[in-house]
């Protein structure tokens, strides 16, 4: 396997990034779409049970439900929240292929109905068991053979990862690329794309949504580009984050690493317990919407969606639609030459395994400005002066389930006086150390996959 | 850190394995117990609930749960079954130094009320939140400190790891080995011993306790032992476990193991579901016991236990009485020099994430011989000549749930006409990878590891 180049923008690439927006562009217009609200009890197919829940007719999909949480980390909590049951897992799946020298990858213009601009870059599969199943009985996704299919040789990334804990109940995804050789036919509303091309697609606003966003922050460049040309080409630290380090430094081993999360899991309480929906006393329940007694956090509203381009023409579904946004940040230092960023130990009650590593801030804003005000590292990101922001972003969250969700997403480097001890809960890590927890499922949550994702390979204050 | 030995059996140890034998003879008839098993009705501080779940008055401890378990891996299965649910995380904790230049393990001689032989070799801790916690108003337990105040540095293995998924809920332990650089006041009925001493003992029936067995599995001598002295009296095959590898060669790689891990987890359906004892349809309730219909798999008994040398003198509690036995078994075979096991990825209904790597065979035996009909290896491994079994013993379970349970631990090496190729579900993986998978927690299991935790640093055939 020869692979020259991951960043290619245009040097090389079958599209150029000009002609793939474009392609994005005209697909939005083209499009033809309808979304409107609905009150639950006309929710085509949908079911409330005798507990508030809301379930598909078919009981696959998915469904929402109501759980209490009980949580003691650093003070003891509980509270009762809907949440998104969908156990089973999907494929979030990426075709690449080496084309004019250069990693390819085949993605999927996708609209989604909760997407704030409709159409976004997606996996080139991007489906659930009941939806590979034909439980709504359309046409079969492409590609799927291809990942059914596929041998151990092919399968270069293959992960069951996590969506957010905070919506989803122990939801995880099988996130995986496989390598063919050529010859794969290229459907409407699919384009080859460099790994260069999506990354830079990142530093926009909501252009990649959240799966291939997560299949993306897999990719470790490292593992994939050597032998490496152009990295003359790079941004230092862009050469960081591509090229074999030259040390070990780390600031802490893997094994202190390991233990400091052992002995978070060890020390935090989390239960979840069913409790119906039409008995949680923190939520309200009226015939349009499922919404916080103190109008914060989000809301369930059911919606009615009629897309001309997927698999069924018109369907039905709940949808969950933010109150708050999140700002996802991470902060970055670098010890002996070596990027670390600061990750965050953080149980969310969905979590399949109590905590994941998330990004050094996330946390919710606009509602109450008091909430924030004792978030570590809070003020250091929102008042960093722009000379330190490496990536300041909006993106969407999964449009399968989120109304109009975006949270804003950010790198950004540590000052000069910024402290190297920081709060019990938190750790240095070096990028290795990252890729190395993504390799082994569930340590890393989707708001730091989204981050790792969008690192640039390329400048990104200068054309190149 | 300068580890001379790890296999010394007497040279530079404080204790000899005589005198180590000797001391856990002279515990066992000298300690004074009683159990006997009581009516549920009778087990002081426990309680029936409404749906016939026997739990603690406190609410600590654990409890005795019903289960509903639909499965979906080579073929649909439903059942009902009771489980323990103990979802606190408890320690099993060790304490190492160096002491004559050999690296020394502080271990208990713990009597536990479903021991079959009563006292066996434990780590140094060995405590639930709610023991130490002191939720039964006995005494903290010995050494706790030393473990809730361990630095980074002292800290050499620190892993959550399982109990076995077909008796427990979910249930983990925080497996953890601290160095301390000595000073250690040794208490009655702890003994300094050895790596090469423990390993010994292994290799006896019932003398070294699971939870002892599931903390050195998880010491790969590789990584502790270097550098490494008195290789010459090693047998080829503990050579091969501890010296360094000469070559990476190993079956498969780790990111096709991990995407092989993936595949089984993403195709087997696992839900479980709690359902009332009193209601379970495949078992019976009696005064005394929880009893499967056709009298297969295990009983649940109420015990009263009275044992001097315990933090409280006298308690009652439910306990697991096996009625079937489990052949537990990795079949090894070298590949290019290099030792490898046959794995297997197995669904057991607590288990934390669905599959968790098993042995070779981990099989109910006894009561019925068509079940083991179509088990892949049994026959094997039940057939192999004595000239390829490295290890054969019975060794017991957890003796704080179980009673009286002793299961067949076997290590069989692959003879010239083993097949290379192996069934889906089954995968070959070198020392080095077990290792690896260790290291990230929820992997592999505690018959797994177990057997893991026997492989013999000395040759076993002949005193050197």
């Amino acid at each position: 396997m020869l692979l020259h180049s991951l960043c290619a923008l245009n040097d090389g690439a079958v599209n150029s990034l000009e002609e793939i927006s474009a392609l994005i562009e005209r697909r939005n217009s083209e499009i033809a779409f309808d979304i409107k609200t609905v009150p639950f009890s006309r929710l085509d197919n949908w079911i409330i049970d005798e507990n508030g829940s809301l379930k598909h007719s078919s009981g696959k999909f998915f469904s929402v439900e109501g759980i209490e949480v009980e949580m003691d980390y650093r003070m003891p909590l509980r509270w009762t929240q809907p949440i998104v049951n969908q156990c089973e897992i999907g494929y979030l799946g990426i075709i690449a292929t080496e084309l004019n020298g250069v990693l390819h990858f085949l993605m999927q213009m996708k609209v989604e109905p909760g997407n704030i601009n409709h159409v976004q870059v997606s996996p080139t599969l991007q489906a659930t068991r009941s939806n590979f199943r034909q439980a709504h009985h359309g046409r079969k996704p492409f590609y799927l053979d291809y990942f059914e299919n596929a041998s151990p040789r092919e399968i270069i990334v293959d992960q069951l990862q996590s969506e957010s804990g905070s919506y989803f109940l122990r939801k995880r995804n099988r996130n995986i690329v496989i390598m063919v050789d050529g010859g794969v036919k290229v459907h409407e509303d699919f384009c080859w794309m460099t790994a260069g091309q999506v990354k830079a697609l990142m530093q926009l606003n909501n252009k990649v949504n959240m799966e291939a966003r997560s299949v993306f922050s897999l990719l470790n460049p490292r593992r994939l580009a050597l032998p490496f040309r152009g990295a003359h080409k790079l941004s230092s630290f862009g050469k960081s984050l591509l090229l074999p380090a030259r040390t070990d430094h780390s600031v802490h081993s893997m094994d202190n690493l390991l233990s400091w999360i052992t002995g978070i899991k060890a020390r935090c309480d989390l239960t979840v317990r069913p409790c119906p929906i039409n008995k949680m006393t923190d939520w309200r329940i009226t015939e349009d919407e499922i919404v916080h007694r103190d109008n914060k956090y989000f809301k369930i509203l059911g919606i009615k969606v009629s897309i001309a381009s997927r698999e069924v023409a018109s369907w039905c579904q709940p949808v969950i639609k933010p109150v708050q946004n999140y700002l996802c940040a991470f902060v970055i230092k670098e010890f002996h030459g070596v990027p670390h960023f600061i990750v965050q130990a953080k149980p969310e009650c969905g979590n399949y395994d109590v905590v994941e590593l998330a990004p050094t801030v996330q946390c919710l804003t606009g509602n109450d400005e008091k909430s924030t005000l004792n978030v570590p590292f809070f003020d250091y990101v929102r008042n960093a002066p722009p000379a330190l922001i490496l990536h300041d972003t909006l993106q969407s969250e999964e449009g399968g389930r989120f109304y109009h969700a975006q949270n804003r997403y950010m790198l950004v480097m540590a000052d000069e006086s910024f402290p190297t001890e920081i709060p019990e809960g938190y750790a240095w890590m070096s990028l290795r150390q990252v890729y190395t927890f993504l390799r082994f499922t569930n340590f890393v949550n989707i708001e730091a996959r989204s981050l790792i994702a969008s690192l640039p390979y390329t400048p990104m204050n200068s054309q190149t």
